[in-house]
């Protein structure tokens, strides 16, 4: 129901002719400003500036950069002085990288509509349930950062009270699809993935060599710390680089049938990421959101079949085996529908696993486990065993029941920690620091008495105040575990920083609240 | 159950004594960016900074500024070159003014956690309903610029689907208590207030100059246009100053009776600008958002009887008289909480009131009514007659019904136009731009016959492209109304714009959808 054209009275009372109108548009030579402003596109203008009345701006607007076919769509600040001139148009460091055209090119900058998939997110908002095609067009503008924070929070927070199954799988299916899509040539592709929340756990560091020395591929992609203080990737990152592109994650897979590197190079989901970093400050974490981001990098990873390790415990992120279950069928509804194999083990989530907490420490204990040193971490041992139990077993080849002990044969003869050392060389040298924080202080036992309980989700914050895993030796060495006897004055568990400032933090906050539990002998009465 | 202090190890194992911590922290001298950064508060510093490892932090994470008792939040932004020196830190405009120290002052730079009110925000999105503790506590940490944009598009969004009448009151009641609370020293002060939608609509204009003619105190504060093309601010201010502060307000209303002044420099409830700021990028707009917007600033004016014209219609933000009813009673509701006479009129929201759009374009209508021009907007006249007549009765002194003949008294007079020039000269005068948009477009009927409907939102947004409120003398002057016969040709309305690229977007636009339905004579159908 157009208006006829004819319906427009012309160029009768123009001012100016409709027709010079778009050629006298002015432009603006780009300059590359010196400012991370992180995820978002930041643009920088003159008040003064010839090409467009900044009065029609204000700050934090959205606006549109356009170059020939290129458009960009950026956070809008005004200067009044000399950080740019009126013919210039800023591109703080993001937005210049994806621009992508030289200093100096011209643009033209006009407001910017927000994206128009956001109707849909006000629709989910006031409770409908999205089509495919609505979820898929939201996805396809978050990777391209076309949504600012608050558009991102409004999706986040508007699908936190209510997502349909429909909406889980096209959610799922167009993170996915938004970044890079790995395909490989082995019909089996293992997978492994905790949902988090128990420090130092961490297994795939000792799975995934196993794993490769038997054989199976498994091309392991792992994140970065997000609230826990030290990520797969990150304490990885004190043995091996993991900034690996697709490329080169190939070749070190082709080569030892296993990698260990950083999802984030490898472009896999990357709405995902930008989800997460606006969950992340806002404490956001639904079992739907949860399920269409592991999954989503899963589908991207090439998966064939993926075990899943479920901590449960009363600090980790499930508190009951009911709701462990009602999450795994959650996951094995959206693996069935994409035809990826997903098996579900619900772990011990009651205390850390190994020793360390923060990249360095706990790079420690896994290579203590690979090396069988006497000292290793038991716990952490046993459950990268029975993990890497249930992998082994998806070969055809291997007998139902043996899984477990090819898992040991391989560990114990050091083919597992030679797999990792090949590993490691392929990957290359990782130029990250890896001595211990030097300020440290020990936290001891008010009393006699027998550690009952360790809050997890404190250790973690912890290990974070101390500084992991930004400083990679920062973070928490535990000497005692739920059940250990301990005497007064002996040491529960160590900090380590680099920072006073962060050390000082850390400290405060054991004061109020150290996250142990010792029942004390009759008399001692209970301390946490 | 705090950790004893006798815990810890004291400083046995610190590589630095505690007590030299917090003195040893170094400091950084402030600078002034000239940028305008809209209501973040935004700060810059080095990558080489030698005051704090900024490895520590990202761009956009969010940062405590501290000078003795002094604290202001900020995002943060990172420069590698000489924008600040290592050891400055950048602030942009509006964070330099509120933080009020001196270029070059000495401050501390430390991470800064989410406010503790989020955990509240939280709750609500997942179905609690919060106290009016916590509610006074979000509000108090969002009017102290201590919630990031996606923070508080958490808090809207979250409570959105739901709001208990005890939420809704609360909010209200902290929203007020957050600001200016004007006093007057009368028993009677009155106010009006629409809930927008209609273009043209400037009843306020001619209805406290007839009020305050009659000696009722009507101390009027309006907004900005927010999505509309003009508001009774920026209308007022094409005639005169409008951003007074609270003693100025003062003045003129004890001179007058009346004024007609911006909202904003009077400080009245300033978290709900800062929380329209964020639904309007959005297009949030709940009922319960509205009413605990509107009447906190009525509550925070020291309004005693207030009278809501509720424009019901098709395009208008109310489609239906049942959804005008209900809306009524909300404010009903919190009205008789708060001691606040509400008195709620429908009115017909089916197409523009008076002729122009645009704050130049509405001044005219508006000060052709109050000079009884022959030529004057008949239903603009109308309108504001009967809703002063409303306000007119609360006058215990005046006989019920009398109302819309004193009111046609004092504007037939001229004692309603003289008290505006008083009013007007009483404000003083403005700067504001006050001639029309020189680029003009007639827009005109297709083909014979009668205009069936008109809408509104799409003039709204068709005057706003091409430049209202921003350019006061942009916007749309309309010749035919509803029930008006037309020929062919004949021009329904006339589009005025300074920008070639905002009259540009305008003409598309008109082109896509001009606004008008034109129900043809036989054979010749309709067009919109």
């Amino acid at each position: 129901m157009g208006w006829p054209a004819d319906m427009l009275s012309g160029n009768r009372n123009l001012g100016l002719r409709m027709t010079d109108a778009s050629s006298t548009r002015p432009q603006l030579k780009i300059r590359r400003i010196n400012l991370d402003t992180g995820r978002e596109n930041v643009v920088v203008m003159s008040r003064r500036s010839k090409a467009l009345r900044p009065e029609v701006f204000r700050g934090f607007s959205r606006v549109g950069l356009r170059r020939d076919a290129k458009v960009l769509l950026a956070t809008l600040l005004i200067t009044d002085d000399g950080l740019v001139a009126p013919d210039e148009l800023g591109l703080a460091e993001p937005a210049f990288r994806r621009f992508a055209e030289p200093a100096g090119s011209a643009v033209t900058v006009s407001p910017a509509p927000p994206p128009d998939s956001l109707d849909a997110v006000r629709a989910k908002i006031h409770g409908r349930a999205l089509s495919a095609a609505e979820i898929t067009a939201i996805v396809d503008d978050i990777s391209h950062y076309r949504y600012s924070d608050m558009e991102i929070a409004a999706f986040l927070v508007g699908s936190a009270s209510f997502m349909s199954s429909e909406e889980l799988l096209a959610l799922t299916q167009a993170m996915a699809e938004a970044g890079t899509m790995l395909k490989w040539d082995r019909p089996i592709v293992v997978d492994k993935h905790c949902i988090g929340g128990i420090p130092g756990n961490r297994t795939s560091m000792i799975v995934v060599p196993i794993v490769a020395a038997h054989g199976l591929m498994i091309p392991k992609t792992s994140s970065r710390a997000i609230t826990s203080p030290a990520g797969t990737a990150d304490t990885m990152e004190v043995l091996a680089r993991v900034d690996l592109g697709v490329d080169e994650m190939k070749e070190v897979v082709t080569a030892c049938h296993g990698c260990l590197v950083w999802g984030g190079h490898v472009n896999l989901s990357p709405a995902d990421d930008i989800l997460i970093s606006v969950e992340r400050p806002l404490f956001l974490d639904t079992r739907e959101q949860m399920v269409a981001s592991i999954m989503s990098k899963k589908l991207a990873a090439g998966s064939t079949h993926l075990l899943l390790d479920l901590p449960v415990g009363p600090a980790a992120k499930l508190a009951s085996a009911m709701e462990a279950m009602r999450l795994r069928k959650l996951f094995e509804f959206v693996g069935d529908h994409f035809g990826i194999a997903v098996e579900v083990v619900t772990t011990d989530g009651r205390q850390p696993v190994g020793y360390g907490i923060g990249p360095v420490l706990e790079a420690q204990d896994v290579m203590a486990v690979l090396a069988n040193d006497p000292a290793a971490a038991h716990d952490l041992r046993e459950k990268s065993l029975r993990l890497a139990a249930h992998l082994l077993e998806y070969d055809p080849d291997l007998r139902g029941g043996s899984g477990y002990a090819r898992a040991k044969q391989l560990l114990d003869s050091g083919a597992a920690l030679k797999q990792m050392e090949k590993i490691i060389d392929a990957q290359g040298p990782s130029n990250a620091r890896t001595e211990l924080g030097p300020m440290t202080a020990d936290i001891e036992a008010p009393h006699d008495g027998v550690v009952t309980a360790i809050d997890c989700l404190r250790l973690n914050r912890l290990a974070r105040t101390a500084g992991a895993p930004i400083d990679k030796g920062a973070g928490i060495r535990v000497f005692k575990k739920i059940g250990d006897s301990v005497e007064q004055g002996e040491p529960l568990y160590r900090i380590h920083a680099f920072d006073v400032s962060e050390f000082d933090l850390a400290m405060a906050a054991i004061r109020i609240k150290s996250g142990y539990v010792v029942d004390g002998a009759a008399g001692h009465g209970k301390s946490v």
